[in-house]
C-alpha cells in the first residue's frame, strides 16, 4: 500500500525538436527505473513547452498597442505582454506586475504562464499549446515501449486565490481519472460524502511540486508508483464551467476588459 | 532519494476527549511504523476536531435571524446555516447550497469547513480551533516520544477558484517551512526564478489527500518519508493578506455582506 515517488534529476537541458519520449527513456534508464503497470509519469510542463518549440527571444517580438498600453499600467516589459496577450483569451485583472488572464487552453493565471525562468536572457516560454495532447503522445508512446498501462500529467504551478504562494496543478493528463466524481458515495456511517468532486490530477501535481522544485534543481520529472487512479481523464476536465465560479464571473463584471478600451 | 508515502489505515472511530496522540501512536503501531527523524505525519482535520469535541447534534443548535434569512437564500438547513456563521468572519458570496466565507481562522472556504459526513446522522462538524495550536501539541508529543525532529500537517480538502474539484490543503502546520520563499534564487542559467513563494504545506496535504481519499477508506492519516522539507512554519503562513488578494477584494467589494443587511 505505499505509495513511491522517484525523482528523475538527469534531464539535459531540452531544446526545440528535440524528441521528448527519448529524453524520458534515457533519463529513465540512467536512473535505473523501469516503469511499470499502474506508475504515473508527472513532467514538468517546462520541458514539453521546450521540445514543442514554445520559446521566443523577446527582440524578436513587436508589441502592439494594447501591448503597450497594458505594459504601462502592469509595469512589465511590452514584449513580454506582447506574447502573453497572444496566450490569452480574457483579461480578467490587471495589476502591478502581472495579469490575471484566461489563457486560450482555458487556464486562469497570471501572465498566460508565460515565464522567463530556465530558458535563458532575453527569452520567454509560453506553456505547451495542448498540454493534454502532449500527455497523450507521451503516455501512448511510454505505454507501447514499456507494455504497461500508465498514466501522465503535465504539471505547473499556479498561485491561487485566497492563499499565499503557489501548487502544482496538472495543465495536461492522461490515463488518470483527472477528476474523481464521487457522488452518490457513503462515509463511514452510510452519509452522503460532502466532498464529491476530487481534483486527482491537481493532488497529483502537487504531489510531484513538493519533489520537482522550482530552481536548478533540474528535477523535470518523477514517477509516482502504487496510486491506484488510472482511468479516462484529461486536464480539460479540471476547468471549471467558469461562468458559475463566483470569483471568474466577479472579476469579468468588474473589470470588463474584454468589451471597453483597456 | 525517493519519497515515501505510508497510509495509516486502522484508526477508531474517534470521540470527543480521545487522546488524539495516543490514538495515533497506536495506529503506528499496529501499521508496525517507527518515525524516523525528518518525517512528516499529515493527519486529516476531521479526527482532531472529533478528538477536540468540535461534533454538534443539530437538533440541540437555535438558528437566530440572520441563520433563518441565510438559509432561505442558500436553500440550506438553518441549524447548519447557525453553525457556519458561528464561525465566519466574513461572509464572501452566499449561493445556491453553500456560503463562501472567510472563517474565524483565517481560511477562505466553502460552509466555514462545517461538514456533516463522517460523523452520524444529524450532526456537523466544525475545523479544528487553532490548528495551528493542534499541529504543534501532536509534534512535540511525538517528537518527545520517538527522540526524533519531524513536521505534522492537519489537512483538509478545500474547493478553489477558477479549477473543479477540491484538493488537499494544510490547514494546520508545525515544524515544515510552510511557505517556501525562494527570492533571490537562481534558475539553470543563472535568472531570477519566476515562481518565488512556493505552498509546499499545501502541497504535502495534496500529496495525501490523493492518498487518503474522503469517504469510508477510514484513512485518517499519512506519514511521509524523504522530502527535506523540515523548517520554522505555520499553516498560518499560507494565509494571504487578503486586502491584496483580487479576487477577495472583488467578492467583498461588490457582495459587502458584512455592512447590509443579508
Amino acid at each position: 500500500m505505499t505509495v513511491e515517488i522517484f525523482p528523475i534529476s538527469n534531464f539535459p537541458l531540452v531544446r526545440r525538436g528535440d524528441n521528448i519520449i527519448k529524453l524520458i527513456v534515457n533519463s529513465l534508464e540512467k536512473s535505473k527505473l523501469v516503469l511499470k503497470n499502474g506508475d504515473i509519469a508527472v513532467i514538468t510542463e517546462k520541458i514539453v513547452a521546450k521540445a514543442e518549440g514554445r520559446v521566443y527571444t523577446l527582440s524578436n517580438i513587436k508589441p502592439g498597442s494594447k501591448a503597450l498600453k497594458i505594459a504601462e499600467i502592469t509595469d512589465k516589459e511590452p514584449r513580454l505582454v506582447e506574447l502573453i496577450l497572444r496566450e490569452t483569451e480574457n483579461i480578467l485583472y490587471l495589476g502591478e506586475g502581472f495579469l490575471l488572464v484566461n489563457t486560450n487552453q482555458g487556464f486562469v493565471c497570471a501572465n498566460a504562464g508565460v515565464d522567463m525562468s530556465n530558458v535563458g536572457e532575453n527569452r520567454a516560454k509560453l506553456l505547451p499549446e495542448n498540454p493534454d495532447r502532449s500527455a497523450e503522445q507521451i503516455r501512448k508512446a511510454l505505454e507501447d515501449m514499456f507494455k504497461i498501462r500508465m498514466g501522465v500529467i503535465i504539471a505547473d504551478s499556479f498561485g491561487r486565490s485566497f492563499r499565499a504562494g503557489s501548487v502544482g496543478v496538472a495543465i495536461g493528463c492522461s490515463g488518470v481519472e483527472a477528476l474523481q466524481d464521487r457522488r452518490g458515495e457513503r462515509d463511514l456511517f452510510g452519509e452522503e460524502l460532502k466532498v464529491t468532486r476530487v481534483a486527482m490530477a491537481d493532488n497529483i501535481a502537487s504531489m510531484a511540486n513538493a519533489v520537482m522544485g522550482e530552481g536548478s534543481e533540474g528535477i523535470a520529472a518523477v514517477v509516482i508508483r502504487g496510486l491506484d487512479v488510472l482511468g479516462e481523464g484529461s486536464a480539460g476536465d479540471l476547468k471549471r464551467d467558469i461562468e458559475k465560479d463566483v470569483a471568474f464571473k466577479c472579476l469579468k463584471e468588474r473589470y470588463n476588459y474584454k468589451n471597453r478600451e483597456v
